[in-house]
């Protein structure tokens, strides 16, 4: 198949979790989720995630704050998850209120429990290919989208469009692992690129993490490669009820012709990061354990 | 110039500290190395960081341990110097005895003194572009030595050849940095790569850090590409009273002619690397002041 099926895969690893939690003795895992605010779309996110935790058998808590709460009041909700020891693993949703610093948030995360690997203790740690880390869930899903479709990517060279702190730069470091899914040779573009066509038409492993709709066109990507399109946005579509539709940073209808594997949106990368986020839980879970 | 002078640009440095050091009020800047064991080259470069510690006016402390330390005591050490608020920097020289594992010592050591930047606090830090994070000292010196000699990186490919800890992906984070040395396109090649030559041969700037003597030849650069070498290689030479001689990774007699800069082994990264140290021990002190 050429088309990558996201939703199929992420149902895999789903019904895997299941299986796993059913094994498990004593407590089940149990995962928190902190909403700020009533922003839609993380509204959305994380009742979605709630909803598959519990499917799973993973325990589920979410808190619900005001989004008028001030920095350190949030900082003494995430310490309060830090030590609670009934809890294995937890997030905040973003985006957060302006007032509030991200980075400051994320990284107040206890590392075990960092579910998000958000946290520069789980950056550094990806550097240092430290297995235990936990690892951002769209790269994670990236990963297992290659592995289970039998995409090898060692000697490959992947290229990723995009160097955000959540795709782009741990996309890259898990790629330059010394493992079985990586050992890739590994180049990152970014808005500053010159010429970006002339490196993407080299890519055997083309990972696009921009958010523009329809960026990535059939004049730059190699005839064969595989595509994976991180991209969700919304463009204006009369057609639709809702007045948009989705579409990723490429351009399927053109590029899926001449490739040999894309992910669509939606679709593609977007069911996966639930799947990773409970993977990671079941897996922050189990190193409490020992 | 074409040849890049490392000692001039790293006396440069040094003078610049001790200017900074002279003018700082309250007790002076306080350095502590680790030694274990008498590993010979560890010998040379712990008592040289130590002679330029002392001459640009910062304390130094030397803490020699016997090479059968435990790892558990040799964490004792490092915990000393981690509460000791008159040390506001400190090393550990590797390489460590086998019995002792690296990871855990560096990964131990206080993220506020941590000079080399070897932690995963450091690296992690550094992946989320904080300008307060320690880099280590040889990546430091490549984008000092760009800098001071005017080369600029922004919308430049980068090839780096090598993915250590210490060299190429440090490097390849600070390229990718949203900053006046960074905003380049990289790509990290090392063994597994295809075709390693088509990839260099792209690089404005080409960073070699593998450990082969004379390994990257005239066919795999750019013309009027910058050159750096981090190599440091002893090839055997009958001519020389040591009976060896020390070469970089590039095989700088047929690459300097087609180049634009480029930097010779001895004599170029390696004198950065201890000044580089330096400016760290200057910020953490800094950093302990605020």
């Amino acid at each position: 198949m050429k088309k990558i099926d996201g939703n199929a895969i992420s149902r895999e690893i789903i019904e895997e979790l299941k299986i796993d939690v059913a094994n498990l003795e004593g407590p089940k895992p149990c995962v928190a989720f902190i909403r700020v605010g009533e922003d839609p779309a993380s509204v959305v996110y994380v009742n979605k995630k709630k909803k598959i935790a519990e499917e799973i058998g993973i325990e589920s808590r979410l808190i619900l704050l005001d989004d008028k709460i001030s920095e350190s009041d949030l900082i003494c909700e995430v310490d309060r998850l830090n030590n609670d020891s009934s809890v294995h693993g937890f997030l905040i949703q973003t985006p957060l209120p302006n007032h509030i610093n991200d980075t400051i948030i994320l990284n107040r995360v206890n590392p075990e429990k960092d579910i998000d690997g958000f946290s520069y203790a789980n950056l550094g740690r990806l550097c240092q290919e430290n297995p235990d880390s936990f690892i951002a869930c769209t790269p994670a899903g990236i990963i297992e989208i290659l592995q289970r479709t039998n995409v090898k990517t060692e000697g490959k060279h992947v290229v990723i469009i995009g160097r955000s702190l959540i795709v782009g730069k741990p996309c890259s470091l898990l790629f330059l692992r010394r493992h079985l899914m990586g050992n890739a040779t590994v180049t990152v573009c970014h808005s500053k690129t010159a010429d970006l066509a002339s490196i993407t038409k080299q890519a055997d492993i083309l990972i696009a993490a921009i958010g523009k709709p329809n960026f990535v066109t059939v004049d730059m990507v190699k005839k064969n490669a595989v595509i994976i399109d991180v991209g969700i946005n919304r463009i204006k579509d009369d057609s639709k009820k809702s007045g948009y539709r989705l579409v990723g940073d490429v351009d399927f209808l053109n590029v899926e012709p001449v490739v040999d594997k894309i992910t669509p949106v939606p679709g593609g990368v977007g069911p996966m990061t639930v799947a990773m986020l409970m993977s990671n839980t079941v897996k922050a879970y189990k190193n409490s354990r020992n």
